[in-house]
């Protein structure tokens, strides 16, 4: 899929079949978190692929915003260590594994954001670190995908030269 | 371009050919921004696209980490409203910029990391909004694109299950 189609389509994916994902694709897409630009190259970021249905209905349990996570055929869940740069980097990998699997046909959705520390003593995350997201995934229930968005329209976001000026214009 | 393959080869550029970008294609980088996801849609984001070589070298001098600014074809300076979810989000939608712009053949970097308060004057950016980045756009003055990228290992980064147990395995 090009990259374009899958940035304008992607959408989030709150429902899943029961059907697994391959796990070759499964590696693609933490590949794709791995090998995403960082602030200075620090990288601090740790993925935890979660495939076990037992610890996907716990984390769902945990997660008050992400019930159906029970439901996905896999989570990754996004730990950093500790970093200024921790929040805006470890959101650029998932940026990143969400469009790769979007262009495999799995939906996802970011669920939750930072502190979750009963995540961390479930997942035997280190103490000093962040779990920045749980990040659901799986082949969607429904037909999804070239749904329209609702986001801002492009004058209320984009500007020309300076704060204030139209984009279409000049 | 294939995402994964945009991000998997996706480098950051610092050095960009005396050549403008099509306003068309410089329009599709800034609607990747506007059409990512963000937390619960907030949508904190506003994107800046500075074209004027004078701005773009008054840029290049604000930003200690980017002087090449400069000579970029352009830029877009992300500047976000108060929110506790506005590195996140406009982090995804860098991300998001950066990947299209790629699939075009278009490189660009990260400058600068929040603050940039002479930025918010210079481009009457209001005073409550923060500069999360300068994010100069080219193409690239040299051959890139295929390189090999220094991340971390797969087994420093990526877990199965629980923290510490490798990926790799089972």
């Amino acid at each position: 899929m090009d990259v374009f189609d899958a940035v304008r389509t992607v959408l989030a994916v709150r429902a899943y079949q029961d059907k697994a994902v391959p796990r070759e694709i499964i590696h693609r897409i933490v590949e794709a978190g791995r090998l995403t630009g960082s602030s200075m190259n620090g990288q601090p970021w740790h993925f935890i692929v979660v495939e076990k249905r037992e610890t996907l209905r716990q984390l769902g349990g945990l997660a008050r915003s992400g019930p159906y996570t029970a439901d996905a055929a896999f989570a990754v869940v996004v730990a950093t260590e500790p970093s200024r740069f921790a929040v805006s980097d470890g959101s650029r990998a998932i940026q990143s594994m969400m469009l790769v699997a979007w262009a495999e046909g799995i939906g996802s959705n970011w669920v939750g954001f930072q502190g979750m520390d009963e995540v961390k003593r479930l997942l035997n995350i280190p103490d000093s670190f962040d779990v920045l997201a749980i990040v659901p995934f799986g082949y969607p229930a429904r037909k999804v995908g070239r749904g329209r968005k609702k986001r801002k329209s492009l004058v209320q976001v984009a500007h020309r030269e300076r704060f204030g000026q139209p984009l279409g214009e000049g």
